[in-house]
């Protein structure tokens, strides 16, 4: 599970929290010494796990509360196995909780997508970044689940290509109908009015309801606005930072240039060239339609609105 | 040459016309029949060879010119190999009408590049796509060679990369500060002010002044408008069409679906998915701050500055 996680064939902050609490289970299932042991054994498997990813936090998150979980186990006396089964009750509960979450996120997005319609996302907030369903596209889901008939417009999303990776191979595979786009061709594609809405999802939510996420989701903000496409994020309420007032408090991490002039290890531009490579973009509140959490739909989107629904 | 046009190994609109035209010459070359016979083997070929790239004007121009040579040759008498010479003749001069084009379009358009500022380039309008020069980056070659100073971050325009593959090579061969980009992070260069002008080639333009370029022109154009940033198309006044009233009528070519799920020589999405893949779009005249030609600038772009400049 370690190398799982690190050599990221787990992605996505929800999907590694819940890897990470598995595999502790994982690996306290044959311990067979004394429940003071047990709880030993989980906190070094807490630490070895945490040092995968150790900049997510979802992972030191969740790995937490499975050691506590331990404890509790402990402090009331239970035995060996009777902790045990505690910590797979508990690492099955985080993965419902996300489920539930991703569920309700559907619930409160489905209406946003049109029988017949079109919508466009970037990157992947799937199911191959949580539990079930994921945040971006739950609702897509939920309204495939309910018999409506759409297509999605998935944006490679260069560089890593996680639109084209991801979300397409997971979008296809549950029989939704998938175009797959160059992040280049969104404005024709909008342009075209082909697209009743665009739904991504967020790495950090503002205050005051700025979205960071993945590069290109501004540049699609502006261009969905020029074509009058309302623009929706999806994200759970652990993605809103309510101690930032705005998105030029978010830090964007820059990536390296190879990811660039190196397309999948490939030289595809002359090996020295200078690249500009920011991970993330910052979407400011006024170009949003609304955001969907699991608690509902903030909209418009504004300080006061994100306060009443998240805090 | 039907093959190099068709695969783009030869490619831009100036260059394949050029192409065409030799591409001509090398058809006639081993003839040995009559001039009537000659001037019918100018015009097969030229049909042949108008059938590789269905979007790009010049190289129905070049070929027209071609078997106006010919057949002028024809009405005034002369023998097959005379008929010959005149077109390698018309080809050369066709190359050499190019680069002096380049030239003057660089003379018309370097007064936009600021010293020490910054110029967004797409796809690749440059000496690669032409005799010389090229159309868009003639400007950047002109500034440079007088001495000015600045950066041109360069769009790696996705699926065939001309931006990193062919106009980062050229422009850092030359000297010229290049900054690479992913094409989605364009607007993220516009907003944080970097760019004072963009500058891109054209492949067709209209009457009106619309604009068919390579994919992603016309979104960068509307991101441009969105953050004040001049937006400038150069293009010689072979590029018109003044047949055509607006850039509805131009016929855009949809690419295969593989340039999209197999951009880089290995498949990065599933094998079966759906793809869109137009190879230009059309930007509208009101989203340009000008188009430069070699006889001068047009500006604003509208259809009756477009007849002064260019009919």
């Amino acid at each position: 599970m370690f190398d799982a996680i690190r050599r990221l064939a787990v992605r996505g902050a929800p999907a590694i929290g819940i890897a990470g609490a598995m595999g502790l289970v994982l690996e306290v299932r044959g311990f067979e010494g004394d429940p003071a042991g047990l709880v030993q054994r989980a906190e070094a498997a807490a630490e070895f796990l945490g040092g995968a990813r150790p900049t997510a936090v979802n992972l030191e998150w969740a790995l937490e509360r499975m050691v506590r979980t331990a404890k509790e186990g402990l402090a009331a006396g239970e035995s060996t196995d009777s902790i045990k089964r505690r910590l797979l009750a508990e690492a099955r509960a985080i993965r419902d909780e996300d489920a539930a979450m991703c569920r309700a996120i559907g619930r409160v997005g489905e209406g946003l997508i049109r029988d017949g319609g079109g919508v466009l996302t970037h990157c992947n907030a799937g199911s191959l970044a949580t539990a079930e369903y994921g945040t971006a596209l739950a609702p897509m889901y939920t309204a495939h689940g309910s018999g409506k008939r759409f297509t999605v417009f998935v944006d490679e999303t260069r560089p890593l290509l996680q639109g084209s990776r991801l979300t397409a191979w997971e979008l296809s595979r549950a029989g939704i109908d998938v175009v797959l786009l160059c992040d280049n061709m969104a404005a024709v594609v909008f342009k075209e009015g082909k697209v009743d809405v665009v739904i991504t999802g967020a790495d950090r939510i503002a205050g005051n309801g700025d979205v960071a996420n993945k590069i290109g989701t501004y540049g699609l903000a502006v261009l969905a606005r020029a074509h009058d496409v309302p623009f929706y994020v999806a994200a759970p309420s652990s993605t809103f930072d309510l101690g930032l007032d705005g998105g030029d408090a978010i830090p964007i991490e820059e990536r390296s240039a190879d990811e660039v002039r190196c397309g999948f290890g490939r030289l595809t531009a002359p090996a020295e060239v200078a690249c500009y490579c920011p991970a993330f973009d910052v979407t400011p509140a006024q170009l949003l339609s609304g955001i969907l959490t699991e608690r509902g739909m903030i909209k418009p989107v504004t300080a006061s609105n994100v306060a009443a629904v998240v805090s």
